[in-house]
């Protein structure tokens, strides 16, 4: 049970801190609106950073049921131990979008005229809407981050859990700080179903005044995107054989 | 005594270069305008990082009575230490700040139609005035700090003073640069009562040219939220029991 | 062989990251448009992180002919492997490209208009040409990049190979920051034969809409600067003698 | 002899990239205009990093008269060794800058009709000019370069030199990017008088065309204030007395 509670804690950590930024800089009447895109891929490196170095000496911190996936996937994380911690991740990334909200109040309350930019303090919306190559793009930016996490925690093949530790969270926050500024340019770089899924269900739910449509239409891109990556990533490295 | 002289240095040293970076943004005729939210993040997160590193072999760099009080409230600062840290905190950030002006002391000249500008370089002001929603979000925020600090410091529950040493102040330093870009839009992020009512008490006695009020009524809002988020952390971090 | 593939993955994920960011500026219809140089040169960085840190225990992570050239010049790498190890970063170079567009395929669509754009998506181009000037800042670029590789590698003088590893990712990765900030005003800096000629090649083979000229009358400079660089470093390195 | 050539070496490499950022920003014609104070600051910090890492092993990487003096003032470093160490630090400053001029000699040609923008590729230039206040600025940020040094290097006191090793390089790297940051603002932060004498030298000497005077009126700033704040960071040090 531990294991899933810091699974849940470190992705509500990531979602927090990482969808703050956003709500940072898009909604109204905040300190941060001129962060940009440096303040963006440089705050949710920090906080996988911050995620991932809370949550690692228990769970091994996966915060993504791509990373659980291409573990499982590649014989180094127990298969039955994926449904919970998925199930984890996606309610970790709920309630850090909760507290993004409870955060941002006021400045919800000030933005109530775009519904736009409510949706993306809590999913990805791609700058161009193009579903296969919108899942091209998260297909390559979540192999990049699966393939990375593979040598960056750097064990060997078995059947024992592999456990991102807290040395491996700064390797890990520079690696998603380069996937944001390099190829989070056409869809927000979800990379991550837990960061998406999540968070869209609490949009949903939240009594947020003046919001629009969730976009469930676009919902299954971030999550159908980074599962193939995170599988394609664990053959790649199966198939290299180091 | 000398563990209160070194709390009080890495607090002068953390306001010194804090408000230094809001110095140089929002004062007048100064070079570095332009650093935006991206500076401020990234600065305070430096910031941190000399006040821990200095301090860190001796006091443990508390540097805040939140992490204080947190982790007096998990039994792992003796109580007895308690008033004599904060004292010194309070005490460096007003030293910092006494430094920042003689730093800016120009600057402060060129500014003097502005008071709100001067204002921000001592105490953080909110981007919407919601005393309510305002402390909810400085204890999110100090939330997230304390708890980090319990699992960067990592000990074990017991009444031996807790001590983040040099090798942690990295990893605290991109945990705080984490809140400044994700929770820091609504209230300029104090997470820390000595930060904001150090510095408000000097603005109150510094011979300021042009300052306005030094806004004692907000004063409350950035001690007591982190105060209620540092022991909050504290319960929550005892609860999950590892 | 294993080493010659590690070097052609770390190559690929220096220039699928690193061009990653230039296309997420210039190109139309992404999000990152506002990163600027100050999100050019961490991400390149980065991006180096990435690539050596990826490679490093396998291959030592040149993942650049300028700095093969500059180990086997000054007797650290055995010259039968230099041209397998630049074939492998050239042929890196162009599959890392052939990713920047996949992700960016409706960017380019979108950019078809401008083809200079387009081509800095792929290989360098200076801001003043000047091919002499040119040669001289590619020149000092290198030369600063594979001198400072000498005392990070830290290796004494013998023949056998010698090997960035992980933990010299990060020192590399700051090298390469402070290489784009400070000296790559002038041309964008390649610093890399493989970084700039890979790329030129995919330039000219893919089936982008609208692109101009693939520019092959600069592509000499980005190639022989960076070659005298690495063997200029190789040589003052020694003489020095430590 | 080899200790000298380290510390030429070094501050060569300090200046190079410290300085290149700002050529990259204020002349015209480059490709890093953008790059703004957060470039600034992040870039000399880097640069430090560079020259630290590459002479720290040989000759500690002081790269700094001030950083020289404080040291020997504390008894960490032999007097006689401290004329040598000054004087290799003032030329390799020229060295640098040299290669700066080498790296954007178009862009100088391209900006010269604007004599200051030359000027602060070379030397520092108060934002406000007041020689007293100046002073005071550059002795406050270079107090807290040296003080923060000694607990960085944290050797005993002693008649041994004190040497920075390579593993200090990043947070001497951290720390010189907090002074840029927070009290860079009024003055640019010399904080070394290496770093602007002997680029004010090398102003002189070149045959820049159009530049205007090397303003040698301010020259005796940015060497007294940090003289003075590095010797008080001694005596506070010895003070304080751990």
């Amino acid at each position: 049970m531990t294991v899933y509670i810091f699974e849940f804690i470190g992705t509500a950590l990531l979602l927090l801190l990482g969808n703050g930024i956003v709500a940072n800089i898009v909604l109204k009447g905040t300190k941060g609106s001129d962060a940009g895109w440096t303040g963006i891929a440089l705050a949710w490196g920090i906080a996988v950073f911050v995620g991932v170095f809370v949550s690692a000496d228990v769970s091994g911190s996966h915060l993504n049921p791509a990373v659980t996936l291409g573990l499982a996937t590649a014989g180094k994380f127990p298969w039955e131990l994926v449904p919970g911690y998925m199930l984890a991740q996606v309610m970790g990334g709920m309630m850090g979008n909760l507290l993004v909200w409870l955060t941002y109040k006021k400045q919800y309350e000030a933005t109530e005229q775009d519904p736009e930019a409510m949706l993306v303090t809590f999913s990805t919306v791609p700058a161009i809407r193009s579903p296969f190559w919108n899942l091209v793009t998260e297909t390559i930016g979540t192999f990049v981050l699966v393939f990375g996490v593979f040598y960056i925690a750097g064990g060997t093949i078995s059947d024992e859990p592999i456990k991102l530790g807290a040395l491996d969270a700064l390797p890990v926050a520079l690696l998603v700080m380069g996937i944001g500024f390099g190829l989070g340019g056409p869809t927000g770089y979800a990379i991550n179903p837990a960061r998406d899924l999540g968070p869209r269900i609490m949009h949903a739910i939240l009594p947020l005044k003046g919001k629009g449509s969730s976009d469930w239409n676009y919902a299954w891109v971030p999550i159908v995107g980074p599962l193939i990556g995170g599988a394609l990533a664990a053959w790649v490295y199966l198939w290299i054989g180091i």
